[in-house]
């Protein structure tokens, strides 16, 4: 699985097409046309038994009569002869083949999936890498290998340029390529990548992101495979400041049920998904005209530090809408100083406004120079790294071409992120004309803005490595959870603070636990086979006297052996405060995950909780924590004290190291409640619930 | 104030031009150009002593020269004589006059605004009625009245047709404009109403839905006034089957700070807004862009009856982000049935997808009468209301024009919503021609989908008018608020569960109390000066003993005494259950308002309350609380049992009423918390606090 052979298949200097057509209409004709007209500079091999020449190329009977072994083979043989030919490939030394037919193990059918099983043992067993099948194809604009049977590129002329994109679905493959060159941006690669039986969308883009012609990466996944070669690939993004923008569909579970019967996708958590995204810096939008709508702001290079605004604009209502819409997008108003609001008012009327957003009023009709004095007063003195300019209407009377000439010397001298919204397709032809991003739609333009400044900052934050700095040492056994004693111990072991308790299995230790205990406390079964207690009405709170507490005892004990179960009983001392919780898990896909945030009943219900992917910091945590719902309760709500934060996020750093560390050891960890004290008081994990890995999980 | 004077604003029969200008560039010049050029059949008289014509239309030296009372005139003049030019208009018994000159009440100079008010003084004195000043003007296309200034419809040729637009912003009665003409939809109506010193938008807004041309009416909205008149005026859109779209900025302070220095707007309370809307069936939307993504489909008559959609595609990715958009957008994929499942995939080849979302996947490029295939299928057998056909990407090899013929048939065939998304302009060219609305964007047809399909259920709600059923009668007094046993009192009186209490002036009456109400006992100051107990400390909980409540009788007179406040206490029994909030205030705008929601120290950490416009039903106060956050609580958390959402429901009706019935007598009443007890067992209103209205406030 050497990324050398998948570069190959980016930049083959030779191409076989199996099952080649005279017909460029036809899957085994187009790509040959492609070649042809995109001036592949390398070795085109047509095969076909039954002719000489193929649309003029000449043409070889087999792969076996090739004076070479090529780099890249495409099959786009009819179904029942594909699998002979990829034997032909591998037999013959192809690096990388690509299967264009359909009906693999994108269908219900075994026999069709067992077939593609069999393309990936035969392509393997010769170190030959298989790309699809189900695969539309692959297109490189750099070198006119362009080995695929997309109509668009008949459609829509090709132009080599900074951005690639690859897609497990063949048409968002070509879609963005669509809207990009629309925009006159240039793309270089347009790969799909079909069912990945063998080479995934992950392998595509860490091979493409060493193209060091690639500025803008943007992905199309239904289903995320090879995480780990995502995160290299996204660290070399952002070592070379490339910005990836992932659409990731499965959102919901009906996107996922869709996704399952396209590519036979596996559904991922989508809140892992979000965590996964947010820690390697790669930037998540809904749909493709999300995906490419500030493609033009970060191929200007702009990687704006902060994230205030100025709008300057000839319309109070696109100032007032533009102040409504700041804050969803991300981006804040700049204050801007009094020198510079009495320097801006100067220029203007007094029925005009020059606090932001800089209304200038029908007054730019009188006096065309005011757009750019207003922007050179911005130029001097404004700190803010967004700008966007709004003229809704300007017609007969303005001047079109010098706002548009201000704009782009505004924007050249400040080397600010500057975008004009105008629906009115004349203006925007003049401002594009100078370089300056136009939007037709407002929204649209402050949605790119927002994003822009947003993700660089996510691009802008360390890239954490993987680590297991913590070893953990989980006890072996059958029962899928440790009991609550075990659980506990194996917390307080990993200096998580753990309720004070005593595991007892007599009337006198529970008369001793709670008097030692301090006279309040909580009685609970404890036995690794009843993991979930209060469903079994397993557990009595606030035990205020000591025959409670026996009688509490006994009745438990009778309990469980009513159950059949072996177990004894946990006296804990009360702790009252805050509920918070804190969980973390192996995700199947994605690998070690953190969760924290609202605790008790109301995890359920308000689903107030944050998903990261550990290792984590203290300040990770609270970021997420701060961008919970619960948020307030952490300074106090309605005069009662600050929370105790600090504890809560170390507590929450430890949980992740232990998941991270715990190598296959233990599947889940569930800490609810948490108990959060005020501030200086600690945390204290009055329930926890652990569940054993596969990796200690010994099967009777 | 007669909509008659302003209908002859709207319809004018003769239009006199006060400072008309023979340059058609000058504020002056081009209404009386756009008068000529749009085929105006009135009479034209321009204003200028100092000619005989006036872009060859004779002139008169003054309005006193002229042979009528002219309907509407345009006052051009500059800012120094204005103020004559009314008089003149007043004089002259001119109905209407359109103040096109900035400088009033916008800024924040008294002797502008004190000349603003002059304005509407002189006018209402002579029976005339003012629109603006600050006022871009008035434009119908069905008569060729165009009185107004604008460039745009020099820019973008007009059309007439079934749309009104009003707009507070100049710019914003014509970007709508501009963008419907380029998608080929006829305007009728495009008013801006400037400052509004006399005509509102309300106004305009009623006046426009008399004519019968007008099927879809758009709203730019910056300060909601006369909202009893938009209010009339929804209702006859409701009557009329109109939509009105309307965006109301002010939603985030900075845009409300924004709107005061844009036309000095008074901020209304946002959510107070979208229930004002909600209830009078108008849909909010966030900008221009979304104000006119819709209208094709309003205007094609669309009003479903339900919101299940149907997906058919040549794409699978395409199928999997419609599924992960439809709940977003209001819509959910219809389950087709059994039957029709099978006859669909009898069509396909086996690895395309069947069920809804349809995907037939390239097997369309070998037959193009699949799609059609699919449409005749769904035709005879889909329940759904809502269509949507995306294809990414059709070119070379398919049948396009096939496609749009098959859409059109099934369109015309089943009168249901269909809309296309194809972002290549080749494919939204075909289908454009045949009449089914196209979106380059598949959100954006999704959600126009989904907009149509909520707003319609809106638009059926029938129609409420406020009323007043109920009388309350307050105590007049000096206080701002009734003191805690008055407010419960008045509560009671109406059939609101106030809980079990006793006021209290004496040791033994409190031991009484606290015997008679059982033994566990809140104990609370009463006096109307401190309405906010718990921030004095004079609020004490869960008193046990009589001891205790007698005890904290003794302190709580001790704080009054050194507050030097005149009170009692009051013993209430102590509730448990679930803590809802329930409140009602006169919103200076809007009027009667009704809060429902999460209570205790939830309600402002989560702000989960829903807002509503009385007199609503119980089915109102229902369907809001189900759609708040805490609505799990409803049916029973983690095995609680469900609350009493039905008394919930009743006391909120009953609190609206009163609220509704007050005639000014109540500025608000928070009852918070309000304790849910479970299903049966009703609710109890354990803190009431009434703040008397102007009508019941005798000033000291």
């Amino acid at each position: 699985m050497s990324s050398h052979s998948l570069a190959a298949a980016l930049n083959p200097s030779s191409i076989a097409i199996v099952g080649a057509s005279d017909n460029p209409n036809k899957v085994g004709g187009r790509p040959l046309m492609y070649l042809s007209k995109f001036g592949f500079k390398g070795r085109i091999y047509p095969i076909n038994p039954a002719r000489d020449r193929v649309q003029g190329v000449p043409s070889f009977p087999s792969l076996a009569a090739l004076p070479e072994a090529p780099d890249l083979a495409i099959v786009a043989t009819p179904g029942d002869s594909v699998m002979g030919a990829i034997e032909d490939c591998a037999n013959r030394g192809v690096r990388a083949a690509i299967v264009m037919s359909s009906g693999y193990g994108e269908t219900s059918d075994a026999e069709s999936i067992a077939a593609e099983q069999k393309m990936v043992a035969t392509a393997r067993a010769a170190g030959m890498r298989l790309i699809g099948p189900n695969c539309q194809g692959l297109a490189n604009f750099g070198t006119g290998a362009v080995a695929s049977f997309s109509t668009m590129f008949i459609e829509t002329t090709p132009a080599d340029g900074p951005v690639g994109i690859i897609s497990q679905s063949g048409m968002m493959s070509v879609v963005p390529y669509g809207l990009l060159r629309q925009r006159g941006i240039g793309v270089r690669h347009s790969h799909a990548t079909g069912n990945e039986a063998d080479v995934t969308l992950s392998e595509f883009a860490l091979a493409v992101l060493h193209d060091p012609a690639v500025e803008l990466l943007l992905l199309y996944i239904e289903s995320l495979r090879n995480a780990d070669v995502l995160a290299e690939a996204a660290a070399l993004a952002r070592e070379r400041n490339v910005p990836i923008i992932a659409v990731k569909t499965g959102r919901t579970t009906r996107g996922q049920a869709a996704a399952r019967s396209h590519t036979a996708a596996l559904a991922n958590d989508d809140r892992v998904v979000d965590a996964f995204f947010h820690r390697h810096g790669i930037w998540r939008v809904d749909d493709i005209h999300e995906q490419v709508n500030a493609a033009e702001l970060y191929l200007k290079g702009w990687r704006p530090k902060n994230r205030t605004l100025v709008v300057v604009s000839n319309s109070g209502a696109s100032c007032v809408m533009a102040a409504d819409t700041a804050q969803g997008v991300g981006l804040e108003l700049a204050a801007l100083s009094d020198t510079t609001v009495k320097t801006l008012a100067s220029h203007l009327p007094s029925f005009a406004t020059a606090i932001n957003p800089i209304d200038i009023t029908a007054a730019l009709l009188t006096d065309s120079t005011l757009f750019g004095r207003m922007l050179s007063v911005l130029a001097e003195q404004s700190d803010a790294d967004q700008y966007l300019l709004a003229l809704p209407v300007v017609g007969t009377g303005y001047d079109v071409p010098l706002f548009a000439r201000d704009a782009a010397t505004f924007m050249a001298n400040t080397g600010k992120a500057v975008v004009l919204a105008a629906p009115q397709e004349s203006v925007a032809a003049e401002f594009r004309a100078t370089g300056v991003p136009v939007f037709s739609n407002q929204t649209d333009a402050m949605r790119a803005l927002g994003q822009v400044a947003r993700h660089a900052t996510l691009m802008r934050a360390p890239i954490r490595h993987a680590s297991s700095a913590r070893t953990v040492e989980v006890p072996a056994g059958e029962a899928p959870f440790l009991d609550e004693a075990e659980s506990l111990e194996l917390l307080a072991a990993h200096g998580l603070p753990a309720v004070a308790h005593r595991v007892c299995r007599s009337t006198s230790e529970v008369a001793a636990a709670w008097r030692d205990l301090g006279g309040i406390v909580a009685i609970k079964a404890c036995a690794s086979a009843i993991p979930h207690k209060s469903e079994h009405q397993l557990v009595v709170l606030n035990v205020t006297t000591e025959e409670r507490a026996v009688a509490a005892f006994n009745d438990l004990m009778q309990k469980l052996a009513d159950l059949g179960v072996d177990g004894g009983v946990i006296v804990a001392r009360m702790a009252r405060g805050f509920e918070a919780m804190i969980g973390a898990r192996i995700d199947p896909a994605l690998g070690p995950v953190l969760l924290v945030g609202s605790g008790g009943k109301y995890v359920e219900v308000f689903h107030d909780v944050a998903v990261l992917m550990p290792p984590v910091t203290a300040g990770d945590v609270r970021d997420a924590l701060l961008g919970l719902r619960i948020a307030p309760f952490f300074s106090g709500v309605r005069g009662e004290a600050p929370l105790d934060l600090d504890a809560l996020c170390e507590a929450a750093v430890r949980l992740g190291d232990i998941i991270a560390g715990s190598a296959g050891q233990i599947a889940s960890i569930d800490l609810n409640p948490v108990i959060v004290g005020a501030k200086g008081e600690g945390v204290v994990i009055v329930d926890a619930l652990v569940e054993r890995g596969q990796a200690r999980l010994v099967t009777a």
